[in-house]
């Protein structure tokens, strides 16, 4: 049943050799690592107004661009940065790896937590803000925000289990129609303007505009708006991060995409900037700065919704982008020791499954807590990408001068100006917006460094404890074993289950005890009377436990004197069981055999073996056996 | 941790021997099994009155009198049958066991399933009318009224699982001082009236009921009022199937109970009824009838609010009566087999804990679809109840004829004419209330009459498939067995863990083969090579799985010819696995163990032994080890 419903839903299995055929071209790598980049304009404009109209009112929008240009500034800085890691290291260069590279495994750590938060941050941004391109459009949509954000969220975790190449398909070619879309926008809206075409904004907005233009414009005012328009920058490192999902050459492909990524952010995030100046857009709950300047531009007219239309399908996409680098990161991270191994494998159709579920899970706690507004999770989004900015930088930085080969103090400036910018970049972010949620970020990310530290010291531990050296291995005699073997077989009641299991303990001991819990004499003599048929020379033991309990009289029968356990003994405890024919059928069995095996495997001489009886299939053989669904 | 908690909320476990201090006298039993049908007064005539103010106005309170009176007789006729039947069946007469007795087992399951329905439904329409006169004092909380509801239900049930004797202690007093309260609050109501002052009802109602006055008293719609106010029977069977709940002399204290039972519903019912025709309440979604009444004599007076607190009590006792009876009877119809035998197991205080928690379910569910409000709740309830009253009075019909002793034709009277009303009854019900709800039971209670035939069904083919005569038991050969055991040790790499395993494997067969799945060839070679350094004669054999799959590749090798499975062969699969000493550290360890084992569990000649190498915890010797918290 389930296992159709997954098959439906993610598609049949995949071989390990299919991963090849599913990666990057630039075309095609383009659009997914950019979009988180260059989808961040429908929110970073407004988040930036958002701290300004209400304060300083019309004159916002002279700063505006003041921050915009100095965000542009910060882009390209990055973009140099960037260029330079991605050649560096080939096999991917996230700030993960070139921080633990360089700067040793707690910077590498750090670097790799924060990239995490802010991946799952990017995923709960970006949805919730392409919900809310939804809403502008249409409007009655707007008390089910919620609710519309999860459904996206769904849709877009089931596309990513179904693999990476299938959702490459799908998602490339929006990102170029939007950016079309934008383009064309914003010389529409130039040209509109510039011909004095330009139609009044709303009266509301005209309202807060005139009455609010009361205070000074402070330093902290347009950092804090700066520190909101950082968002504008998350996706970045994206490309960086993901070089190995490039088609061969993958550091030019890379570089390329990089450019590119560059370039499309730096001409709509400036076109959008200028277009809010012209239009005058206010920063309003439920219609969009961008869906309001669209609204002037076109009015009511198709190409509004197209500009919503594709905006939201954007701001998808940028969610998306952590769906390729979220579990990749994690995967890399889970190799490393740092975190549960099982995000390191990859699901039947190739991608990162565990990953991909845990990104979704924590996105959608988080969409559901702050009531899918982006307003109320910007303030946690970005300081967790720009640490890992720093370190990156910082680590590159160390890298050249460690090295000192070729243009080694040219690049070596490059990255140490990127890092010292960004370390800036970190501390106005982390104060601007601590009271505001930035809190919560500032404190989890050293949970999660501490807690990644310790269960790498968990699986050393393990890993130490249970290695054998080759001269252990040679001098293990196995085939002279002084173990002795002692079985304990609990029956409840004699049928053909537990004579099996009598039967075959005696093949696998010669010191073999049938064991029974009863609750009461009168049934205790019952089972005795009943075993006295038996022709064995295997003794009954009959405990009686008031509490109806199973394991606790087992345990104590082994701990007591009669037993006489000895040091080193291995207790086999063979549990009769039987296996009825349909999953309903079991609800009506108890599964005392399931919690006994986990009571009994707490303690380390004791083997549980599981017997199971089929009823209805009796005789059944292997090659007549069907094979099992799940294996399908 | 969660061992520790359900100490705290349910107490520390009961010994078997302490069942009987837990028993009824009639003080105690009294008031726990009365406060079903004399709480239904606080929902019985407001019912009634939802049928007949909206069509006839003032003219209800006419029609009130009459029905309330058909619904005392009905009540007469019940406790005579059900007195007849106390006697008849001293070990518990409920419906269940009088209807397969003598009506054999469809008739006894359809009145056990009816039963368990009305049981369910008794819990979700008391605690949704307890919340109701909680709402109609403080009605800030009616919006909250979902929530009530399950906080009461949760306070309920952990009642309940802290056994019967407590809940009794508990729960006795609060339904004495309902019943002098009502019986107050009926002579003051009255006196207050005969001496002309009557407040006036509120001016909303006052319109109501003026305007409404339209249409004449249709027959169709004296049912309808009728089968609504038959909800106030609903407790009267709640004797009969207690009885061995009661202290000796049991027969005797039931039918007292039964007999002080009815007298206080005569009293109570039939004076409210005269109350509210009196003072004229009408039905409102947020202030109930009974509230309306209180405060039209009392005011705003403390005697106001201690008739809504009291009601609220009584209502959550009546709720609590379906908590001593639904799981006994669960225990009763699950004992012969007919639902899963976890329903005839006592906890650990010594209640049915697995009915508690089935029943708890159900009404929430109920009380969550329904949003907690009585009225939407009561087309589904009473059909079941007068399903299984008039299965249980036509048994005992058969019952006296079939005996022919003592009175045997004046019993039979008396039990036909109950049996005969009864039915009447039910069509009434579930043709007038049928299309607002009642179809939701008319079609649960064939679906449960038919699963749990099939549960039925199913026990006795597990039964015989399993059964060994005596003559089998003498003839089967344990010490001689003719399996020949083979084991397979499937193994991830060469640890301590694996190689531990292979020495146990050697102890008990000497035919193991070590098996290991590799996804590629290059890992595989790893392992080939360290096997190499092994001093065993146990051959390796390595597998690939593409699928990164490890069951299949097992059960494709044990169906290879080069395996050469022989047909009775058990093959013993030995799982060298390791445990981690603190509960967290689980997650970081893939639980393909479990995995594995319930795959192969699907196979009859396969037993899964599973070995755990515990660590840090090595060397730790039984006699050393602390016993595992779930035992204490």
């Amino acid at each position: 049943m389930f296992d159709k419903i997954k098959k439906v839903l993610i598609g049949k299995p995949l071989q390990n050799e299919e991963i090849q055929g599913q990666k990057y071209t630039v075309f095609l790598g383009l659009p997914i690592l950019a979009s988180d980049a260059i989808s961040s304009v429908a929110y970073a404009i407004e988040e930036i107004l958002i701290v300004l109209v209400p304060v300083i009112g019309l004159l916002a929008y002279r700063q505006l661009t003041y921050i915009s240009a100095a965000i542009i500034g910060l882009l390209l800085i990055l973009t140099f940065s960037y260029r330079q890691t991605i050649m560096a290291y080939p096999n991917g260069g996230g700030s993960y790896i070139v921080a633990s590279d360089n700067l040793g495994t707690v910077a590498g750590v750090t670097a790799g937590a924060s990239l995490a938060v802010d991946y799952i941050l990017t995923v709960a941004v970006s949805i919730s803000s392409g919900t809310a391109a939804i809403t502008s459009a249409f409007p009655h949509l707007f008390p089910y925000t919620v609710p519309i954000c999860l459904f996206l969220l769904v849709l877009i975790m089931l596309g990513n289990l179904r693999g990476i190449r299938e959702s490459s398909m799908l998602f490339s070619i929006p990102p170029y129609i939007f950016f079309l879309t934008m383009m064309v926008t914003i010389v529409v809206g130039i040209v509109k303007y510039a011909t004095g075409n330009v139609p009044a904004a709303t009266a509301a907005s005209n309202v807060q505009l005139t009455t609010a233009a009361l205070q000074p414009v402070s330093l902290v005012l347009l950092l804090s708006a700066f520190a909101n328009g950082c968002s504008a920058l998350t996706g970045v490192e994206a490309v960086s991060n993901a070089i190995p999902n490039f088609k061969k050459p993958q550091v030019k492909n890379a570089q390329r995409v990089l450019l590119l990524l560059s370039l499309f952010v730096l001409l709509i995030f400036g076109g959008v900037t200028v277009l809010a100046v012209m239009y005058h857009a206010v920063p309003k709950a439920n219609n969009t700065v961008l869906s309001q300047i669209a609204a002037s531009i076109y009015g009511n007219s198709a190409m509004y919704y197209i500009v919503q239309a594709t905006t939201a399908i954007i701001l998808l996409m940028a969610a998306n982008t952590s769906y390729s680098d979220f579990p990749l990161l994690m995967s890399l991270i889970s190799r490393d020791g740092f975190a549960p191994r099982q995000l390191a494998h990859r699901g039947d159709r190739l991608s990162f499954s565990n990953g991909i579920i845990v990104l979704s899970s924590v996105a959608a706690v988080l969409l559901v807590v702050f009531r899918g507004s982006t307003n109320r999770l910007i303030p946690l989004y970005a300081i967790g990408v720009f640490i890992s900015f720093t370190l990156s930088q910082f680590g590159m930085f160390k890298h050249w001068l460690s090295r000192r080969e070729g243009h080694w103090m040219h690049k070596a400036v490059i990255n140490g100006f990127g890092a010292l910018v960004t370390a800036v970049v970190v501390m106005i972010i982390g104060v601007t917006k601590f009271p505001k949620g930035a809190w919560i970020v500032v404190v989890v990310i050293p949970i999660l460094v501490i807690t990644m530290l310790n269960v790498k010291r968990h699986y050393n531990a393990v890993a130490t404890q249970l290695n054998m050296e080759p001269e252990e291995l040679s001098a293990a005699d196995i085939d002279n074993s002084v173990y002795c073997n002692r079985v304990i077989v609990p029956i409840d009641s004699l049928n053909k289950a537990s004579i099996r299991a009598l039967k075959y303990a005696r093949t696998i001991s010669d010191h073999v005890v049938a064991f029974n819990v009863s609750i009461d004499v009168e049934s205790g003599e019952k089972v005795k009377k009943k075993y006295a048929l038996l022709n064995t020379s295997i003794p009954l033991q009959v405990q009686y436990s008031p509490y109806r309990k199973i394991a606790e009289p087992l345990l104590e029968y082994i701990r007591s004197e009669e037993y006489n356990y000895i040091k080193g003994d291995i207790i086999t405890v063979i549990l009769p069981e039987f296996e009825v024919e349909k999953r309903w059928q079991h609800i009506l069995h108890n599964d005392s055999g399931k919690y006994l095996s986990s009571m009994l495997m707490q303690y380390h001489h004791i083997v549980v073996a599981r017997m199971p009886l089929h009823l209805k299939g009796e005789g059944i053989l292997f090659d007549t056996l069907k094979k099992p669904e799940a294996q399908k």
